[in-house]
């Protein structure tokens, strides 16, 4: 890619160099807007339908009526990528409450802002290579996960401040920040759910606590499912992790990272971890490319 | 004011309506920014050194290592007021981290993004009238207060979801949502730290919970001890207030605004309200007019 990448801002490509939003808008003054971070593969959404509905819920939990519909958020990806000719792509899409009268009190009418990010990343699965390097490693913080009582976990927003306090703790060579929930049970990365395998069962903590509803989270446990693997959804610590069979983390972007190290406890990949990510592979190659 | 208004962006004058961020700044992405309330009264900042030394204490709390002195951010505010040829203004002060490489994980080197806001806001005091038309209509709200131990309630940021989903609940009619902490005792309205009165004596939430140490709250708690009022910092309920004597809210813009109903109570301002108000504006007039 020698050109400058172009994004889509509002209705507009844009080089990416120029896309801006106004300082008075209110994704900037307050981080008052909601995000889903995808995937392209073979220049098809991974998983679209997931992204809109949860976006909406995410809107809804901030009574953001952007007004916008599925099919016009999907063409404006779908402009975004054939401008950057990008077939594997990392995209965000963003929809800000746009620019208001007022100060803090949102308004119900809405103008949004909606920003369409575009970045090549290499596609992983059956023929590819992931990602990520090597395995994650891990720490737990002392960041604790905002509780849904003070913002839903549910809404993914641009207010990811508490995220960036985890990784903020972080030794220069972790790769991801483990938060716990107020009482010491574990929540969820900075960016990513967590797995960990124990007497060939599944485990991952419950939505039940401050723990966002990842969409490869739900992929995973559905293909377990499928797979014939127990999958349980509870509340567990970082000793449970510490001493597990296998460990991994999902996300969009990284799909399924194995943890190296959680707190200096090698925990590693294994048969579960792998036998999962190729039916994710299998899963991306038969959604997006037959 | 028949021109448009000129905010400063990044050491540059601009109109308002041109003055913009990339959407690839952290400020916007992530709300990955401090940011301050000022107002200048006479053309004077008010308070400045205490706005300083605040929002130092958000950029420690965020790691976010600015490289400003506290002169120059002055500067930039003293030339879009002159710029604007306000005298009595609001004013907004945010920095951010800029744009970075990588993602989420903030890197140590910084090239902030500075945004300087004004607007004109007629002075309150011994001679004008209050920025506010009425006693505040003030609710308690079902969202709680975010802890300490997920975003530190010191730390001023560009995170304000919190505090509109707090008022994103309120009645129409309503002025402010008083929000508690995850035990249910008061932490402070989404934009304001709440007083009342028991016995001619003073109450407010202790900042050892979830309370942004205002800096119009610390003007006037040492006005009442000075005026020999006694104040107590402590943990209360709302039943605490609907039966206080009197109630009122503090900010950098309200000033001080006596609360005229919490849920649906009856409370109102009275002697020591008007007494402190009449302080501030005292103080206000030394510092800014003389």
């Amino acid at each position: 890619m020698g050109e400058e990448l172009r994004y889509h801002v509002d209705g507009d490509l844009v080089p990416a160099s120029e896309a801006t939003v106004s300082v008075d808008d209110r994704g900037f003054r307050y981080g008052d807007a909601a995000f889903e971070t995808l995937r392209a593969y073979g220049g098809t959404i991974f998983a679209w339908d997931a992204h809109f509905e949860r976006l909406e819920r995410t809107c809804e939990a901030l009574s953001l009526e952007h007004g916008l519909t599925a099919a016009d958020l999907r063409n404006r990806i779908d402009e975004t990528l054939v401008a950057n000719d990008l077939a594997d792509a990392y995209v965000r899409l963003s929809i800000t409450r746009g620019v208001q009268p007022g100060k803090l009190t949102p308004q119900p009418d809405v103008d949004p802002t909606v920003v369409v990010y575009a970045n090549p990343l290499p596609r992983g699965g059956l023929a590819g290579e992931s990602v990520w390097d090597e395995p994650a490693t891990v720490e737990t913080v002392t960041t604790r996960r905002v509780p849904d009582e003070a913002i839903p976990a549910a809404a993914k927003t641009h207010n990811y401040l508490n995220g960036i306090l985890a990784r903020a703790e972080l030794e220069a060579d972790a790769d991801e920040a483990l938060m716990c929930d107020l009482e010491g049970h574990i929540a969820e990365g900075a960016t990513s759910n967590l797995w960990f395998v124990r007497d060939g069962e599944l485990y991952t903590p419950t939505t039940d606590g401050p723990v966002l509803p990842g969409i490869t989270r739900k992929i995973v446990r559905d293909l377990a499912r499928e797979a014939g693997i127990e999958v349980h959804e509870g509340s567990y610590e970082p000793a449970d992790v510490h001493g597990a069979a296998e460990a991994f983390l999902t996300n969009r972007t990284w799909e399924l990272r194995p943890i190296a190290t959680l707190d200096g406890h090698t925990v590693g990949g294994g048969p579960v971890t792998e036998r999962l990510a190729r039916r994710y592979d299998e899963r991306v190659e038969r959604t997006c490319y037959e």
